[in-house]
């Protein structure tokens, strides 16, 4: 028998942990209003979900069919079939003029799991990781799940939301800081950093050995200038990509990353243990897609116009405190000469105008009841019909 | 111009975090070894790997098939896709009789994102969990990168490898528990739980306050006796379960668990932030691979003929020492009587007699230099294709 002492049936037994309780993301309640509204027959323009409403390119498609026809799918090398690995590495040359080796190349799952794998990797318990506000919400979360404590330095439309290294450094002073994550093309905003600027924060970094690591997911999707890749400016770098957004492959789970190699063998393990490897079929369609670049250039055309319409648009409609977003698919709109609740905003603007779109307070938890975010990854009809449709709230009132 | 005090070019910059000091697989060292003897024309016979030789049942290939023609491969909500847990509970009413809520189950990353969703979800830093050794390496690992203490409980062969209530509450009286993991049937051993003895232990866990997570990725390939579930046996009890093993879809990297109510509302914002979602392809095929029932049994039947094979043949082969495993596909054979470095001894049968096996230590820092351990997920050939080579070369005296 147990000792009594043992037998005092925990109080906690069926709590979570403190480390799990990370906020959920309000865009999920607006997805539900938004299924409610169809439900009900109502038809929803959706602006609310960073998802490429494309699919993946038709080669990579036909790379997993004839992987499926062929038989097993088995588990691949912890660090990714080396043929993707390669292929990789010879994107960069293609798309950047930069030799990236291909051993310096992790797959992972999504870009996410790069995340995950980087964050252990690089920082222990209690380190301090810069990120910007707004961003991207699982930044944070994920950090705070894995102990890190993420260092929110606040960006400004007037500087198009861009961290600069004085940011950084005074930040640092406050209290040092093992890391920083920048985004560009950025999502919410969609802003980019110039080369100069990029460089800039990167080697204030370097010098003061915080580590940097460069969210490259929006690359491809520019508009305004070329996007440059942290790979070409620094060996100590990491930089994270997927092929969810360009190549249009969210469901696949596949993404990348460039490790600096004192750092390969590190990830190596990690993948090893947290996920034996990543999803082979998703390698292998991934592997295909390069090849399929034309096609997602004429996705990428169609972006570009819906970028158009809305900046085009949405001022005539009545909004007009937005960035023209440089890359991306997001606008990022103040709204509060309209709410001082971004969240009533997106709901009273879906259900009496039937737009979906993003409370900024996931993205900002200090600003974002100041803002929405637009996803314009949807068809051109759709963009023309969401301006028609603000124009129109917004002009018999808007938000009661 | 930064301070000069933050210039030192900071000497750890390149190094990696102490926590993802993780040890590799030493099986990836007999791969390696392997693939070099077949790059020079050997033929190995394969029984390192936990891997079926099989593909996926043909059901779940023509779903992923389907759904690869009809278009885009999306996110899915983060807890899966409502009919595959509906099915997945369909599952637990038909395989055990036992009823489990579909809002109950949440589709993870393979048996790996279980795992850490799990331990996120229920334990915080410093928290001590219970798992057995020998066992399933990736706990101990994934543990100690989310910064818990894995306490290691020996196993033994006379008592079947299983951890009883009292090895449990004996770590417990040391110092508390947070949690206990245990698998039936087991890695690297093949050897299950009975219902009492189950039964026992998660009851001790519960009258403790101990979290008690069942892995049941060998559910379904068990021999002797019909595998228990501990959804049946408690609603505190936390199950992970995989598609890998009895579904022979590793690459696929899709699994589940069975949560508790109180702690599905955390699991699921842990899964938004971490992964987004589970890749959607493998949770289309793995909702059709349960009407691939009956093309899985035949393979199970061939487990059966390949185990049969082994535990007649190695004992007159000359290795006597290992359990007549009741489940999954594993023999763990004691070597010690040829060997005092079962690492040496695998590399010695791998270079001697192209037989690929992987040493204990793996599994178990403590004794595993005793052990071997062999999968026999392959074909009947190849199984009496081991035992004759096995036979020949300790005739021969084998390791030097």
């Amino acid at each position: 028998m147990p000792d009594t002492i043992l037998k005092t049936r925990a109080h906690g037994l069926l709590a979570a942990s403190g480390r799990s309780d990370v906020p959920p993301f309000m865009v999920m309640d607006v997805m539900a209003a938004a299924a409610r509204i169809e439900a009900a027959g109502g038809h929803v323009i959706h602006m609310e979900v960073g998802q490429p409403a494309a699919p993946a390119p038709k080669v990579a498609i036909e790379a997993a069919q004839a992987a499926l026809a062929h038989g097993r799918i088995e588990y691949t090398a912890a660090l990714g079939t080396p043929s993707l690995r390669a292929r990789i590495s010879r994107h960069y040359r293609d798309a950047y003029g930069c030799a990236v080796d291909p051993g310096q190349i992790v797959v992972t799952t999504g870009s996410s799991g790069a995340f995950i794998l980087s964050f252990l990797a690089l920082f222990e318990p209690g380190d301090r990781v810069a990120v910007t506000v707004p961003g991207y919400p699982p930044y944070r979360h994920i950090l705070t799940a894995l102990g890190c404590e993420p260092v929110l330095i606040e960006t400004h439309a007037d500087k198009r939301h861009a961290m600069t290294a004085e940011d950084l450094l005074a930040a640092h002073r406050e209290k040092p800081l093992k890391g920083v994550l920048v985004a560009s093309p950025a999502n919410p905003t969609g802003t980019m950093m110039s080369r100069e600027a990029l460089t800039s924060l990167i080697h204030a970094a370097d010098d003061a050995g915080i580590r940097f690591i460069s969210d490259e997911i929006y690359h491809g999707l520019d508009y305004s200038f070329p996007a440059v890749t942290a790979a070409e400016l620094s060996p100590n770098a990491l930089v994270i990509n997927s092929f969810s957004k360009y190549f249009c492959m969210t469901g696949w789970r596949v993404g990348w990353m460039v490790v600096p190699k004192p750092l390969v063998r590190s990830m190596e393990r990690l993948q090893q243990n947290l996920s034996i490897s990543v999803p082979t079929l998703s390698q292998i369609a991934a592997e295909a897609a390069f090849d399929g670049r034309a096609q997602m250039e004429d996705i990428k055309h169609g972006y570009q116009e819906n970028r158009r319409i809305l900046t085009a648009g949405l001022p005539q409609a009545g909004l007009t405190d937005f960035l023209p977003a440089d890359g991306a698919f997001y606008l990022y709109a103040d709204v509060s000469k309209f709410t001082s609740d971004s969240f009533d905003f997106a709901k009273q603007m879906l259900e009496q105008a039937h737009v979906a779109a993003t409370p900024g307070s996931d993205f900002d938890p200090i600003h974002g009841k100041s803002y929405i975010r637009f996803s314009y990854a949807s068809s051109t009809e759709d963009m023309h019909e969401a301006v028609a449709r603000i124009s129109k709230w917004l002009g018999q009132g808007g938000p009661k």
